[in-house]
């Protein structure tokens, strides 16, 4: 199995300031390619520590990856180490690169300075990927008797020899040019490596926790063919991700063959399935209102606005999504969602009653089609009717209001996120019985 | 200088399945007490692998932190690979976390089941740190010619030598356990090592990028005794953190030192400066808000309830927080906030008279004594009127209402942050003169 290593580079991991997630994002692309990820680690910007750890990354595998210290100031070193590490002799500029980094220049209203340009310089012993999201150039340095490129016969291999054919990537440190790189990146590993293809496909599940999701679903896994692989992905707002691997074999038959192990799967899971690919619930909802004609409205309490933060991280999504109420105080339930105060005094501001008011007044104010509400206890108390960690969520829309409970023991910051994700999944079913319903 | 290397171990992070933000934690908390960081490294749950890498960190360290790897499952195997690696021959039962187990389990109204209970089982040669927070213990090795704790003559150190007197912390890998035990690990490291003291003092700043701020205070900079060191700590919520560093010296006359070099900044930084403590915007808002009498409302528009969102982390926010409107479409604008389709024709949806308009119709709305609005273009493209990135931000209050616009160039869920988190300072701002005018 082809193995890799991701090295992030920079102090300003190692100091706590930055949390890493481009090796997290890195990883999961390269998992999905069935690269195996032995190692990931992050080092200083030093020039000795750099260069001795990456040689021990390359000793060990066939793959590595580097992100970061590319930036064109003095403390970013590792374009330096590497070509040390290669067996560099002189920095060529780059064209296309020097290209890129004028445009993005002059985009900004500025010139290119010296500084600037210098950053298109790279090792002879690299080849350049042009990196179009920024000014820093991405370079892979091969080294040892690796397969050579149609059409790159004379491209000079290192010096450097690891006693194998590897690759070294070296990646921007900023999230949004390194994430943008990764296709690049995953287009020549596939070129340069004789990858066993891997058939992947992926189905969404909410509202069951992965281990009694996994009791649940055991029959079926029991008694899936040996070369089947299922991985339980968990996540708080996105639910658990169900994915079936299948190394080798023709691709389209590999996914007939997935296909017809989810088909046995899916009744099982019911309503617990939401999606048939990698996605969340504020996508799927996105993907069921576009062009339906239909629109939906939030009213929050507890969540403090982080439904409707989700629902409009989706691009496009104020085709459908009209907008919400967060009614953090008691007066502000009754004055904009017209909640009854005495529903409140019976029924507890914690309750289905208050939930299902709440939903059908964002209705009313909004003239949405479809509207989801909560009203609950976040943190470590609740009062004598609800305990904390409760919430009630309601629906409201063509066929009437519904309300569930769900109670969490986390703390406040875990619980709003769960509150937020459940109320999306009521939302998400209510909406797709509902545009069943009235096709 | 005291050095620390931080292992995670889990095969969940190596195929990207979850971030570590575990690692950024302990080495912010690592920094301050002037422990140098040299390296951060995940392994996956392979008993050579754990074995290997952490023989490697604790001759290359002084103090190794792992986490991870000590669930009650098969796959969870630190502990195992720890009691080999220290030489231990036996595992003993701790008393204290067997009790801590039960109350646990028993608080869920479980039964501890023999699982549960032999996570209360350690290698002989660790001692267990409790862990109140969950059901694995903390574990400390000792290796070598270590300083022995008082009262602890009889404690028997690790058969293992490194060459030199350093200290294995094995934490679980659930970051609300993780970070639950930190203080306990940071008070084990000051009674062992013989570190530096070090003072830190820090301030807050808003509004200027860090290369700009760089620039305005350099000759304040070039001016700190050679002492003291200035580390600048960017994040986009949060503004640029400054911190001032002396090792060594009496604490109270160093602090006296650091408030001196302070008290000369704060001129300089001006409106800048929102804390004198590592905090965020919405806390200080808080803090501001807290026993005022004053409250608080949000009109949203662009930032989509990022705002709400963020002012209702803060505990206690429901004593001033009223609550907010996210007017996504233009006749929630209209009929809930009350905006004038006129204004929005004329000026604009992105604009100074529409975010105005919002911020009044929102404090009308609540009768809260502030409010705050957003309305811009998050995304790729704008309007003839403004381009993609621009965002206007108004703030409502006794005072009258004031506008502000600013320009980012990020991608749209950048966009959203840096919008809410300005939109955040212009409030915060207006709240301190207001409330300083009326005291």
């Amino acid at each position: 199995m082809t193995q890799a290593s991701i090295c992030t580079i920079g102090d300003e991991i190692l100091i706590g300031q930055i949390v890493d997630t481009n090796s997290s994002h890195i990883a999961r692309a390269l998992n999905e390619l069935g690269i195996r990820v032995t190692h990931m680690v992050s080092i200083g910007d030093d020039h000795q520590s750099i260069i001795s750890q990456l040689k021990e990354e390359l000793t060990n595998n066939d793959i590595v990856i580097v992100t970061g210290g590319l930036g064109p100031t003095k403390d970013d070193i590792t374009k330096k180490a590497l070509g040390e590490l290669s067996g560099s002799r002189w920095e060529l500029g780059n064209l296309e690169q020097n290209r890129i980094i004028r445009r993005i220049l002059h985009s900004r209203g500025l010139d290119a300075l010296d500084i600037n340009l210098s950053q298109a310089m790279v090792p002879d012993t690299c080849e350049v990927i042009p990196n179009r999201k920024g000014t820093a150039p991405v370079m892979a340095f091969r080294f040892g008797e690796g397969p050579v490129k149609p059409g790159e016969a004379d491209h000079v291999p290192s010096p450097t020899d690891f006693g194998h054919a590897c690759v070294l990537y070296s990646l921007p440190g900023v999230p949004f040019e390194a994430i943008g790189a990764l296709p690049d990146i995953i287009a020549d590993i596939r070129a340069h490596f004789a990858l066993t293809h891997i058939t992947h496909k992926t189905l969404m599940t909410y509202g069951m926790a992965e281990s009694a999701l996994a009791e649940m679903i055991a029959p079926w896994e029991d008694a899936l063919p040996a070369d089947m692989h299922l991985a339980y992905l968990p996540n708080q707002l996105t639910g658990v991700r169900l994915r079936l691997s299948i190394y080798g074999g023709d691709q389209s038959e590999q996914e007939q063959r997935i296909d017809a192990e989810f088909a046995r799967l899916k009744p099982i899971l019911g309503e617990l399935l939401y999606a048939e690919e990698d996605t969340n619930l504020q996508t799927v909802i996105g993907c069921l209102l576009k062009g339906s004609g239909q629109t939906l409205s939030v009213a929050e309490s507890c969540t403090g606005g982080m439904i409707s933060h989700l629902l409009t991280t989706v691009p496009g999504s104020s085709e459908y999504y009209l907008g919400s109420v967060t009614s953090y105080a008691i007066p502000v339930k009754e004055a904009v969602l017209g909640v009854s105060g005495a529903t409140i005094d019976e029924q507890g501001i914690v309750s289905a009653a208050v939930a299902a008011q709440m939903a059908e007044g964002a209705r009313k104010l909004t003239g949405s089609t479809f509207s989801v509400s909560t009203t609950g206890w976040a943190d470590a108390y609740g009062d004598e009717r609800e305990p904390a960690g409760t919430v009630w969520v309601a629906v409201s829309g063509p066929e009437g209001t519904r309300t569930a409970r769900f109670n969490y023991r986390n703390d406040r910051q875990r619980n709003i996120e769960r509150f937020a994700a459940s109320a999306l999944n009521e939302l998400r079913k209510y909406i797709a019985k509902s545009l069943a319903l009235n096709k």
